[in-house]
């Protein structure tokens, strides 16, 4: 399987500035003064870059929730019991949790994909089974996952983007739940940037300052046990990573080579971008970056992949939920883009 | 007039902070970590407060748009002719706007008011017709307004409000439209703020740098002329304000007397809120500022009015397009508030 990942990656190419500068002209058609709607218009650009089309629909918006668990949790590095995992994959499979009601709000789906949690769910749950594992192992004492687990699990996040695209779907965003998760996130962030742990982890759900210190440590220990390498980012993964992490980098490495954009939502999604641009650098041309978590290790990552968040309004919760507002711009600037008049439609003077 | 006016500002209440914390109890209940969703709790609260109900009704929306001339035009300030004014006021009754398309993608609907254009519509256009003037004059040679219209102006703004909420609209949106209008607007926060005009002042739609130090140089001797001050704001707006930053002004009132909130748009919607804030302190309570323009005077206005920008996202074309984003995402706090499922409810565990 590693070498269809391989031939996925190589899949991924950089943008062709020639379609950003053909939206570009078509923007600056439009009756307003040129580059007054700011990066709504950038959004445009990118988005018929990435579709190579002058008039690409924006119809159908998914957002692919993974949810995992994470043998660190005992190392006691989180503010919540384990279970929650399992009982919020109940709560969005229902509709009440917090990306069920900013989906709806953008006019997405959902689809809620088991990759290792740590519980069996019923049959007939509205639910994509696709268990790796009951969650990773404890990255203190051993690698998070085998070299294979990981690679299974992205080939998951994989055929989740392939699939949407069977479906039709425009735009896919990539939201998380995994207690414990955020230990996993700021581990790879030092990876994969080079800072320290301290300067990569932060409260999660809201740790104490000793709850803190102690994650710093145990990532630090966790570091010094698997001594993962951004050179071999796979293996970085399966060492500190956790299973719906490594879903969301294949779901956005699927989506690149499909010429999809993938709307990041904070903290663990970039995470899981980090992995995937290690792999294929071009796939940053696809990523939209909704938001800037208030999770402070978010902003390193984002500088790391040369991403500039679209909003920062102090939202730490995940689930994509940053990434369901990123939607609802992108289709803001794309609505732009088609349905405005053009100064000749008008009959609007330009500037004197 | 002025007598009603001061009967409407004395209406204007600071929010009660006890239907803040009722709010913040709910949104403290639902199946996230507190605080998590940010800036969109924060939205939520604060129309719970506005509205005084623990669950008010979030359905109809609306942007009104005031639309007219400058007398200052003459001066060369701007880099487009003043026909554009008209000539947009077209664009948006056929709904081929920038404001058109955002106020149709978050479900809002654009009402056009011709406050002081310099032209004669036809009497069946889709346009509320409340011109006070066919336009300002030249402020840097007489005052903009005469104190009678610059009333006249603000009341139009106000009734707006009122038949507004008389038709069950929840949140009032302002937008603008005028060429040469960030000339008025800077000469405003000039006032208001104490700062100097060369701080207020910006490109607008894009003039060069001759033209920027020349608009300078024309607020100087429209400031030196008519020696407005913040202490008699009605005055102030009369002497180098616009019409339709007048009817923004008594929109805002007319709202928060009607405890509505009112999102803010830009760099001409806030020297209305400016304004309207010196009249009526506690106005900022129901203000929600949608975003931070890219005219860099707009930070001041927002400093000196203790506002914090939702969003900043290069934006500077006016219209209420800033805050058509803003009221989609305080329906996004608000539904989140509403919508989603407690701890209780949905059998999930709290923090440990």
């Amino acid at each position: 399987m590693e070498y269809e990942l391989a031939q996925l990656t190589a899949q991924i190419k950089p943008l062709d500035p020639q379609w950003t500068a053909r939206a570009q002209e078509r923007l600056d058609s439009l009756t307003k003064p040129p580059g007054s709607l700011g990066r709504l218009e950038e959004l445009a650009a990118q988005y018929a870059a990435i579709r190579e089309e002058i008039f690409p629909p924006l119809q159908i918006k998914r957002v692919v929730v993974f949810a995992a668990d994470h043998g660190v949790v005992a190392e006691k590095v989180s503010a919540y019991p384990q279970e929650v995992t399992f009982q919020m994959v109940y709560n969005f499979v229902r509709g009440g949790a917090g990306i069920n009601v900013l989906a709806r709000h953008v006019g997405a789906r959902v689809e809620v994909v088991d990759i290792g949690v740590n519980h069996d769910f019923e049959p007939d749950l509205n639910l994509i089974s696709r268990k790796v594992a009951y969650g990773t192992r404890n990255m203190a004492k051993e690698p998070a996952m085998t070299r294979e687990e990981a690679l299974r699990a992205v080939w998951v996040g994989v055929e989740r983007a392939q699939e949407a695209l069977e479906e039709g779907v425009d735009v896919l965003a990539a939201g998380d739940m995994g207690i414990g998760n955020t230990t996993a996130a700021a581990a790879l962030t030092a990876v994969f940037t080079g800072r320290p742990a301290g300067a990569a982890a932060g409260r999660g759900t809201g740790i104490d300052a000793s709850t803190y210190n102690h994650k710093i440590a145990v990532i630090n220990r966790a570091l010094a046990l698997n001594k993962p390498t951004a050179d071999d980012p796979l293996g970085a993964l399966a060492a500190v990573g956790g299973l719906e992490i490594a879903g969301i980098t294949g779901l956005i490495l699927g989506a690149a080579a499909a010429r999809r954009p993938l709307v990041l939502d904070g903290f663990i999604a970039t995470a899981g971008a980090l992995v995937a641009a290690r792999m294929a650098p071009a796939v940053t041309d696809y990523l939209i970056a909704a938001h800037r978590s208030a999770e402070p290790g978010h902003q390193l990552m984002l500088d790391h992949l040369g991403l500039k968040p679209l909003v920062s309004l102090q939202m730490r919760l995940g689930e994509g939920t940053g990434a369901a507002l990123g939607i609802s711009l992108l289709e803001a600037g794309w609505r732009i883009y088609r349905e405005m008049a053009t100064f000749e439609e008008a009959g609007v003077a330009g500037k004197e």
